[in-house]
């Protein structure tokens, strides 16, 4: 079976050209000139097997799709444009040089609609599943970065879609909102972004946490995706599965978008003080935060 | 047992500011301005349990420093500055939370010394062994990058130190040579250079692969590492061990060096056409590529 190299020769044939890479591949490290006018945003997302996909289940082409998107939506949450990423694949021994190219191709199905340019990666094998990674390098390109800090009392509070129930299977297809998000950041009127990945409750508890503000969201304004319903024959209702659950990977904002003509949803309030409440007939309680925190 | 988001603190807690970040940590990219006179340069390397490190024997502070000192190395191989980096870790369910903060104390140990700072990543927890990526950033900062594809006929073949039998320990404790990189590249007389981590014979080749030349190289001029001849009880010779071990990450370089005093060893010389010879004991023989090469 060929190996390491032939790999790195096929995707070496595979690289596009890129006004922010000069110097062709094949060094220890990517040569980029980096626009002067333009913030550089990084960072970095893995996805592992039995966590964030099934590898019996799941083929490696939407492995390396997902993976890749997962970075491309912290870009739309910051309002960055994607520009280049370097990524990492440990391999389970013996799964052939077919397979590393299709999560390399999933990679680049993902990206190549961004012109995002993959620059660079290390591969290895191993006794263990497979890991990706994926470090993304955005730029801010006429837009100042939308941070999580930013929200104030007062801002209406926004979604950019139906939340709920992904894992039927949306959180192997979800689409970055990229295009959407500097949209939105354009108008000047967004004040704080995030991408719903950990759940709606949880990551307004990180946008009123880092702008030391509270919310309140009213129960019958959530947009609650189908996918959702389906899931509540497990008990849960609609409304905490959009509540709870991650991986929808839209948009979550702060701001003031009325009279805009925006695909946005306005689900609540921004509020003084710290807590996150929930306006559910007729009544105010507590929102506990909800959705995933992984165990170390 | 605390969480992610536990971790998260602590670790935003020992972020030490930069003149490349002129934002807080906090969101789901980092902010860097990338000085405007700077090629950016990037690169990502793995390490896992089995492979690149035995989580039996080997401490997680000593396992963060060898990925970072990894992808350092790197930088010292292009003659950049290391400025920020971002990492992942997929830690074994239970390890605990102050495993994975030895593992960010050893990527400490490593970046500090450099300035280099780390500026983001991804924490998960998984049935599977531990995983650590480093993404790393260099800039030129003043020193064109040194690439694989610039050595000539008649160049000179040097390496920094001596070779093989690394297995033996030096493989986790190496010491990147970036400042001996800028030293050597700041006399504007190196062609091209690499870091030796996949054995000199293979490494060797790359670089005449990429620059479409051969070398000769002698075998009494090699620096051998007192570990190479520990190493060759198991009956390759120290020689052997020194062209084909790998992991060394001393730099091999070609140029022009002569009446310089630096810290290298003159092994041979570039020649023109594509083969590698090992002139010894007043033979010349073709040099099949040694060392490692991962099958996938």
């Amino acid at each position: 079976m060929p190996g390491e190299f032939d790999f790195i020769n096929w995707l070496r044939a595979r690289h596009q050209p890129s006004e922010f890479v000069p110097i062709p591949l094949g060094d220890d490290l990517a040569v980029l000139k980096w626009p002067a006018e333009d913030l550089l945003l990084v960072g970095v997302d893995q996805v592992l097997d039995g966590v964030h996909f099934d590898s019996t289940i799941h083929s490696p082409r939407s492995i390396g799709r997902k993976v890749m998107n997962r970075n491309l939506s912290d870009c739309a949450a910051m309002a960055c444009l994607p520009a280049a990423a370097v990524t990492t694949a440990a391999l389970p021994r013996g799964v052939g040089l077919e397979y590393a190219k299709e999560l390399y191709l999933g990679l680049r199905d993902a990206a190549d609609p961004f012109d995002c340019v993959i620059v660079g990666g290390d591969t290895g094998s191993w006794e263990g599943k497979l890991v990706l990674t994926v470090t993304i390098l955005g730029r801010s390109a006429g837009i100042a970065p939308i941070r999580r800090t930013g929200a104030r009392a007062d801002d209406n509070i926004y979604v950019t879609g139906p939340l709920g129930g992904s894992i039927l299977g949306r959180h192997m297809s979800f689409e970055p909102r990229v295009a959407l998000a500097r949209q939105l950041s354009a108008t000047g009127r967004v004040t704080a972004m995030i991408d719903i990945s950990d759940g709606l409750g949880r990551d307004l508890g990180h946008v009123c946490r880092e702008s030391g503000v509270g919310a309140m969201i009213e129960a019958d304004k959530i947009p609650i995706h189908e996918d959702a319903v389906t899931l509540s024959r497990d008990g849960r209702s609609p409304l905490d599965h959009a509540l709870g659950d991650g991986e929808d990977h839209e948009l979550l904002l702060t701001g003031s978008l009325e009279g805009l003509n925006l695909p946005v949803t306005r689900i609540g309030r921004v509020t003084a003080g710290s807590e996150i409440m929930l306006h559910q007939d007729g009544q105010a309680i507590s929102l506990a935060e909800r959705g995933w925190e992984h165990r170390l």
